[in-house]
C-alpha cells in the first residue's frame, strides 16, 4: 500500500551536472524506498537554458517565440532522460514523459503560456506499475500540438498544478537554499528560516524580490490550497512550508525584509494635474506590455505636478521611449531614469492588525539617515524606495528592528 | 506555381555553429526564391549527439533505450528550432517540427527503430501556405507516444522517406564532401568524383566503409526509386547522383575502391572438418548479435580445418568469447584474433559481365607484394583482407590500375 504521492521539484542547480543528478536520483528513491508514489519535475541543467538562448540570440535577435519554445524545451527533455537514467542505476522503476507526452496543455502564447488542462491519466497509469514518473517541467503542448513554455520558473508551476491534478498528499519544491529565509543571508547573516508563512505572504516576499518561487505558481497553490514545502537538495532538513495559515499563539507582525535592485524610477515632470494624465501614461504603458510596479503622484500646489514610477530594469528602455512619447503629446516637462535605486520592504500578515508597524518602518530609516523618496503599502507589506547605497544597511536595520533574527 | 518540391537533408558538420546555420539558411532560401517548395530535414548540431551519449555515460553505463532516445532527440530539435530562426531572419517563412509532429511512426525498436509510415498531411498544409517546412531528422515516435530514433545516420533516412511520402522531386544529401569519389581523396590525391552511382554500387560502397551515406536509407531509396543527390553544403558544384540505372556508351567496369580498418579477424583452428560445425558457430555468433562480414574455411587436406571469419572491432570482444565457448564445446582448438587486418575493395556494375576482374586485381596486389589472406566476392565487388600496413599502398595501386584517375 502507498503511503500516498508526493509531486517534487528539483530546480536546475539540483541537477547541474551527473553527481547532482544522481544525488537527485538517490534523494527520489529513498521516498520511494519508504513507500511513497513519486512524481518527479526537473528543470533544465544548470545553465543549458541560458546557453540555448545565447545560441539563438547568435541567430536572430528577435526569434520567433514558438522556435524559442522549440528550443527551449529541449534543456528539460535532457534532464528527465538523465535522472531516469540515474534512478534505474539504483535499481528503481522510472519512466520520463515530456510536458506533451503527459498531456499538459496550454493555450498558444508561447514562451509565457498559461496551463488549460492536464490528462494525468498516463501518469496515472506508471504510477499503479510501480514506477517512479519524471516530468519535463516549463513546457507544454497547445491544442495545435506545438511546444510551448511557461515562463522563467515554470516549472514551478508545472509542479503545483501536477498536485492538484493528481491530488499529492504534498508538493516539495526543491532548491539550492534551505528554505524561505527572513531576509537574504548574504546580507544579513543572522537572517532566520521560516518555518510556516502563508501563500499572501509568499506572494509579497517573491514579487518583492525574493528568488525562491516563481509568484504565479504560488497564485495557483493558493487558489487550489496546495500545501508547499520549501527545501534544499543537498539537505535532509526540513524547509519552508507555505500554506493556507498559520495558527500561532503569539502572532508574528514581521515575517520578513526584502531588497530589490533591479528596478528604475522614471519621472515625468511638470504634468498639468487634471483628471485623466495618469489614465493616459498608464494605459500606453500597458499596450506597451511595460511592467509597472509603484506609483507615486504628488500633491501639487501649482497647477503641475509630477508622477514618478518604478520598473524592471529589463523593462526601462521601453518604459523611457513610451513615457517622452506621452509627455510630447500631453505638453509635460522632462523625463528622468533613476537608476540609482533600491527598493526595501517588510512583509507580514500580522500588521493587518497591528498599529504603527509603518511609523516603525519609516523611524529605523530616519535613525540611519536613509531618505525615503516613494512609499507604497499593501495590506500585508509596506515598501520604501531608497538610494541603492543604503540598501544594506536599511535590510539590516529593519531585520534587527522587527526582531527576526530572534 | 511551385516548381515542384525538393527535401535536402543537412549533417551535423553542415549546422555545426551558427554561421554553418546561416549558410544553410541562404542556401535553403536561394531555392526558394527560385520557386521550389521546400522540406528541409536536419540532424544534430555539430558533436551535440556525442556530447549527451558521454552525459548519459557518466549516469549509467548501460543506459535504458527508451530514455536515451528521450535524451538524443533533443540534438535535431535544438537544430530544427535554430535554422528555422536563420530562415526567418532572411525574411522567408519557415516553421520547425519534430518527428513525432509530423506523424514519422515507427516500431518500438529504441536506438534502431524502423519507420512504419509517415502522416505527411502536416507538412503539405504548412506547404501549402508557402512556408519552408523543417523537420528533425533521426527520430519518430512509437504508437505509444514514445519518442524513437532511427539509429546513426538515420537523418538520411528521415529525408528519403519524406521524400518518397511527399512525393518529391529530388532529394539532396549536403555533406561535407563534394560527392562520392572513386576512393579517399585522403589517401590517394587522384581520386575523382563520381557523376553518376547506381544503388547497389553505392550500397557495396557505403557497406564496404565510404561514410558518405547511412546503408539503410541507399536501401530505402532504391526500393521505392528515390534518386538521391549527395553534394557538399559548402560549394555551390552537383556532387553525384545516385540513381537506378546509369546509361553510358562505355561501361566503367570499376567504379571505386573502398578501404576498411575497422574490422579484426577471428580464427577457429584444428576445426573437424565435417558438416554442421561452421552452422553451430555462426549460429551462436548470430545469437550474441556479432556482425559477421567474411568468411573463409580452408579446403582440408588432414581431417581438420580453420574457420576465419571477420568482424567490427566494436563486436570483437563477444566474437571471442562466444567463439571460445563454441571451441570448448566441439572441441576445436586454439582461437586466434589478428587487428592487424584492413580490407581493400573494388566496387563495379561493369564487372557483372567483364572477365579478369578479379585476376587484375590479385595481380596488382602480387606486383606490390602483398599478401592475400582472405577473399570474398559478390556480383559487384571484390574485397581482400591484407596486413594493414599494405592498405594505402593497396588502394593506390588499384586506383591506378582500374583507370580511376582519367
Amino acid at each position: 500500500m502507498s503511503k500516498g504521492l508526493i509531486v517534487q521539484k528539483f530546480g536546475g542547480s539540483s541537477v547541474a551536472n551527473p553527481e547532482c543528478i544522481k544525488n537527485v536520483a538517490k534523494r527520489v528513491t529513498g521516498y520511494k524506498k519508504n513507500g511513497y508514489d513519486l512524481v518527479v519535475v526537473v528543470s533544465a541543467l544548470g545553465d543549458t537554458t541560458d546557453e540555448l538562448i545565447t545560441l539563438a540570440d547568435q541567430i536572430n535577435k528577435d526569434p520567433s517565440e514558438r522556435e524559442m519554445d522549440m528550443l527551449l524545451s529541449t534543456g528539460e527533455q535532457i534532464s528527465v532522460a538523465l535522472l531516469a537514467m540515474a534512478i534505474h542505476k539504483l535499481g528503481f522503476e522510472a519512466i520520463s514523459f515530456t510536458g506533451a507526452q503527459v498531456g499538459i496543455i496550454t493555450d498558444s502564447s508561447h514562451m509565457r503560456a498559461r496551463i488549460i488542462k492536464i490528462n494525468g491519466g498516463k501518469i496515472q497509469q506508471e504510477l499503479k506499475k510501480g514506477k517512479i514518473v519524471i516530468v519535463a517541467g516549463f513546457q507544454g503542448i497547445n491544442l495545435n500540438q506545438d511546444i510551448t513554455t511557461l515562463g522563467r520558473g515554470g516549472s514551478d508551476l508545472t509542479a503545483v498544478a501536477l498536485a492538484k491534478e493528481l491530488k499529492a498528499n504534498s508538493c516539495e519544491i526543491y532548491t539550492d537554499v534551505k528554505g524561505i529565509y527572513t531576509t537574504d543571508p548574504r546580507i544579513e547573516p543572522k537572517a532566520k528560516k521560516i518555518k510556516e508563512i502563508t501563500y499572501d505572504e509568499m506572494l509579497e516576499m517573491a514579487s518583492l524580490g525574493a528568488q525562491v518561487m516563481q509568484p504565479r505558481s504560488i497564485e495557483v497553490a493558493k487558489k487550489f490550497d496546495v500545501p508547499l514545502h520549501v527545501r534544499s537538495s543537498f539537505s535532509p532538513d526540513c524547509g519552508t512550508m507555505i500554506i493556507k495559515e498559520v495558527k500561532k499563539m503569539e502572532e508574528v507582525v514581521v515575517n520578513g525584509v526584502t531588497l530589490n535592485k533591479n528596478e528604475v524610477k522614471i519621472t515625468l515632470c511638470n504634468v498639468s494635474d487634471k483628471p485623466g494624465v495618469a489614465a493616459k501614461l498608464f494605459k500606453e504603458l500597458a499596450c506597451g506590455q511595460v511592467s509597472v510596479d509603484m506609483i507615486v503622484q504628488n500633491v501639487s500646489h501649482t497647477r503641475q505636478t509630477d508622477i514618478s514610477f518604478t520598473t524592471p530594469k529589463t523593462d526601462s528602455a521601453k518604459a523611457l521611449r513610451i513615457t517622452k512619447l506621452v509627455a510630447r503629446r500631453i505638453g509635460a516637462g522632462d523625463v528622468s531614469v533613476d537608476q540609482d535605486i533600491a527598493r526595501v520592504s517588510i512583509v507580514g500578515v500580522g500588521m493587518k492588525s497591528h498599529h504603527g508597524v509603518a511609523a516603525g518602518m519609516f523611524g529605523v530609516l530616519a535613525e540611519n539617515k536613509i531618505n525615503i523618496e516613494m512609499i507604497s503599502t499593501s495590506d500585508i507589506s509596506i515598501s520604501c524606495i531608497i538610494k541603492k547605497k543604503f540598501a544594506e544597511t536599511a535590510v539590516r536595520a529593519l531585520h534587527k528592528k522587527f526582531g527576526l533574527a530572534k
